[in-house]
């Protein structure tokens, strides 16, 4: 079985030092309240719970899976699930982030961020329950009428019900457009929704009462693609204008998928045949106010990446500091024992820090990313929200592809230090890998993101995004531009920045005369804008060690990680470059029949 | 469940045209009725089996996976298995590549590899119980006496009994010199063998009526280390000099591993509780004995990672045509459909192209070193044989390490091009992801590989195979350096090919003066390596083909391969060439409390 720690010292070292929360905090309304000293409480509180009852279960999640009863239409969570989630519920954390007003604890999404790591990384497939819930809040504040935000919010921020998103159906999981869902009016106030969603998560359990789908699907004479989908409220039991919950509606489950990991988490087929549900916000507009949740949801999946990262990290870190096997290079290092720890080997060590700068790093861009989205949902000045919007909606496919790109390398290093052990299902390693390969796959595959952030907010968006972060790497190196123990790291980091604008523009001119260019250089453009992001905050970290009261230690190891993925790491960008440069003759122009 | 149909076109353009097997052949000695005509209806008959009888079984085996009862220390395979295993005995595989003295049909071991390719695509958890008899029966022409040779080989070859090789021990597994199971002598011709081994892979089944087992263990008195292990062979029912099968030998299956996957590959703990084992060769010298076999199970262990790109292949091409999702960003190729199939997206193509290159590449790649060793066994040349065995032990861990890691990669990019039906095991594809993931940990894992080649093929043995492999290089590129049409992949070959060789020189100096500078190289030298010596394998396809009498559209096909290769794959060069240049610094000067 499988160690976790909750890494409360670096948690608050990414939100406080890094990402400036404190003072940041005392400035956005509604933020007041939470002090350094209350936000230190809520993440002792966290990583009580999530070290305490939700780690157990990880690994007899994965062995039991759920069960689905055709007969009922009913899903059986593992053992241990349902009774955690009534202590998450009772612990006030279903609504940690939602609105007073609603019955939450209105805390900032920073904060949330970092309880959501902590969840996943103690129980990534258990952590999908509540987050989906979080995306129908979300759905719900920014999109649904005031009756259905007391019908319905009110409970799942309470965590008496729970959300999902039922957006994929068998012929479409990228592509939206063609989904064939459809809704007919009837002479009520709502609808009758049917058709069959597939991958849908949380879809159907027995954590609660009532379950509230958020449905996408089509009105009679509706545009056809992107233009014509609609938004809907279905819940599991019918539920009216006061809220009182009535009888079943006709949404049933009618599978659930076996997957290669998280498979505590519910992947259900939804059959929903005539079933009564709600518009929510306008007639065909639906996919964008999906595209409005977009944001937290991708960050969230960026989030799971991390969590797996970290949790991959603590055991193989372990594991290689206890497993004697050969003797290092340079001689015998512990002469009296057998052998020398694998610590000693440099390609452990190799892998040992590729995954704590991507798990330190990966946190701090968390950090970052999510005190902007703070920043978007709460500052008075337009200006100001503006610009973290702009900035925010860079990040976010970075974050996203990124951070579960790589937690896929990481977990199989460190699968890769247990050696055959981590192949053995016992030893719990494996199923950090699994678990983590779903998350370059859903919330937009790795070529979405990677589409969403050349495509859309380089090309589209004339790369304001790209342009308002560059400037912030440059301040950032002129600041420090006179710090000699700053050197080793901003000579790099700014020669870097000017490459990947040079980069980006012989991008642009290539993809303005074909488009397939576009396509051709998004996957690497991310890495490689993946990679200098990280770079920036690495950089950034060690500064923040350094100007604060951190000890000795806390500061040597963040110069010495940030060392090794300057000079490790970020040599990488010199491949994707060079593929990106190759452009996309030779992908495009192999006919179809000569693939084989 | 995922297609397969075996590419014999590409297998025979690999063994006949790149590898020039015919030639070869004709003049090695035991070869010579191995005729292009033979060779063809033996991979044709080793297709029908494979795309038959085994791929059908690939994934319910892995649904199923192995059984054990305690109570009868008994593994029960997963249904069909046993047939197969029937099937492939009646049909003379079990003797392709074994001497005719012995029962064998003698054929060469690069016919064996292709065969073993096919066997291992269709099924590689069913593959992994004749690959391990292989290793037994190599054991014992090198080493055996003659009656151990009669009395063993003839079932083994015959496939009515099976081998296994016992190294791992539970505290022990890359480090092979702490093993303690140990060996008593009788006063007969017997040792009584004691200890416990596990990841036994066909430890225990119900395939045969015999199993024999090579077991590495220690004499009394014996030196402490790898210098003073022995092998022994213990068979599961003891057997006389005469061959006669006597009653039960105290070695019994303890349990079996469940692991991430080749669920149909029975991974076995054995005890042995004072067997009856013969030495196998000198005594002490088990560790010689077991590296004499690791070529020819290491290069097996590639074609593993091969054949399951292979597979990936297959069926990610065919998803990428069938499935409709989105436009093409040139606009729609296919108006009258809902959408455009997967195939137009430009990302898309390069994971298809990626596993393409890989696929025909490391095929090209394991012909060339399959032939090496038939050079090796057979030739009658001395010298020819001595150069064949440097560069066969140059190119081994390059061929072990390369083609399993990309194996991860490639069946990675076949689920992503599934989408989130690549994550659910019912299509198939995710098995192939967990099945490829235990290629780069046993029979050494890469870092095990990557040490061999930096450490003991490069500078202990003073770079003999790299600079013999090097020289291939450059009479190839001076061959063709006059041929328009091969420029594009001469010039950077070439220059690669002189990088390469200053690299390790610098690597070299570093190393002379701190040992641990060649462990912080070695894995990233390993794919640095690997990308060079796989470009030269498709400057040759791309040579072949134009010189034979293939069709326009091969080579057409070969030439495009090739050209996505050295466009958008070798770059990646640059990246490890960075790493490798930043030194050992930043891995080892970090002090192992910082870690965390």
């Amino acid at each position: 079985m499988t160690h976790y720690a909750v890494p409360l010292d670096d948690m608050r070292f990414a939100l406080f030092d890094v990402a400036h929360a404190e003072k940041l905090y005392q400035r956005l309304p509604g933020c007041e309240e939470a002090s350094r000293e209350l936000v230190d409480a809520v993440l002792e509180e966290a990583a009580r719970f999530t070290e305490q009852v939700l780690a157990p279960l990880n690994q007899t999640g994965d062995e039991e899976g759920c069960h689905f009863d055709p007969s009922a239409h009913a899903v059986t969570t593992p053992q241990g699930f349902k009774e955690a989630y009534a202590q998450f519920v009772a612990g006030g954390w279903s609504g940690l982030n939602a609105p007073e007003a609603y019955g939450g604890q209105d805390l900032p999404e920073s904060v949330g961020a970092l309880v959501k790591e902590m969840i996943d990384s103690a129980n990534v497939a258990w952590g999908t329950y509540p987050l989906l819930s979080t995306g129908a809040t979300d759905a719900l504040l920014q999109h649904g009428e005031e009756w259905q935000r007391e019908a319905f919010l009110k409970p799942i921020v309470a965590g008496r019900w729970t959300g999902t998103m039922c957006l994929t159906e068998p012929h479409c999981g990228s592509d939206l457009g063609l989904l064939k869902t459809h809704a007919e009016p009837t002479d009520k106030d709502h609808y009758l929704i049917s058709g069959t969603k597939i991958f849908i998560t949380a879809g159907e359990h027995d954590f609660t009462e009532n379950i509230v789908h958020l449905v996408l699907g089509r009105l009679p004479g509706a545009p056809a693609g992107t233009r014509g989908i609609s938004m809907f409220l279905v819940p599991k039991f019918k539920v009216d204008r006061e809220g009182h919950m009535g009888e079943r509606n006709a949404v049933q489950c009618g599978a659930i998928e076996h997957k290669m990991g998280i498979k505590g988490s519910a992947t259900c087929v939804m059959n929903f045949d005539a079933a009564e549900g709600y518009l929510i916000g306008p007639a065909h507009r639906g996919l964008h106010a999906m595209f409005t949740m977009m944001n937290a949801a991708r960050l969230a999946v960026g989030i799971q990446g991390l969590s797996l990262i970290e949790r991959a990290y603590q055991n193989s870190l372990l594991y290689a500091r206890e497993r004697l096997q050969m003797r290092a290079l340079t001689g015998p290092k512990y002469p009296d024992q057998a052998a020398d720890p694998l610590m000693v080997h440099p390609d452990v060590r190799r892998m040992l820090l590729t995954q704590k700068a991507f798990a330190e790093g990966g946190r701090a861009l968390v950090a970052i990313t999510a005190t902007l989205a703070d920043i978007v949902l709460r500052s008075a000045e337009k200006a100001e929200r503006e610009t973290a919007e702009q900035k925010l909606s860079f990040l976010i496919p970075i974050v996203k592809g990124m951070l579960t790109e790589v937690s896929i390398e990481c977990t199989n290093h460190a699968m890769q230090i247990f050696g055959g052990h981590g192949y053995i299902t016992d030893n719990g390693m494996e199923q950090l890998a699994r678990d983590a390969r779903i998350t370059t796959i859903y919330e937009g595959t790795t070529q979405i993101q990677a589409l969403d952030l050349l495509g859309r907010k380089i090309f589209q968006l004339q790369g304001v995004g790209l342009k308002l972060f560059l400037d912030e790497i440059g301040a950032f190196c002129q600041h420090h531009a006179g710090t000699a123990a700053m050197a080793e790291f901003i000579a790099p980091l700014s020669a870097k920045a000017q490459e990947w604008s040079v980069l980006t523009q012989t991008v642009g001119k290539a993809a303005a005369s074909n488009p397939d260019e576009l396509g051709a250089a998004s996957v690497d453009y991310l890495y490689y804008s993946g990679y200098i992001v990280l770079a920036y905050c690495w950089a950034r970290s060690v500064a923040a060690a350094e100007s604060g009261s951190r000890s000795d230690s806390f500061k040597e190891a963040k110069r010495r990680t940030a060392r090794f993925y300057f000079q490790r790491i970020l040599p990488r960008t010199t491949a994707h470059a060079g593929s990106i440069q190759a452009g996309a003759a030779s992908l495009m122009a192999m006919p179809d029949p000569l693939f084989g």
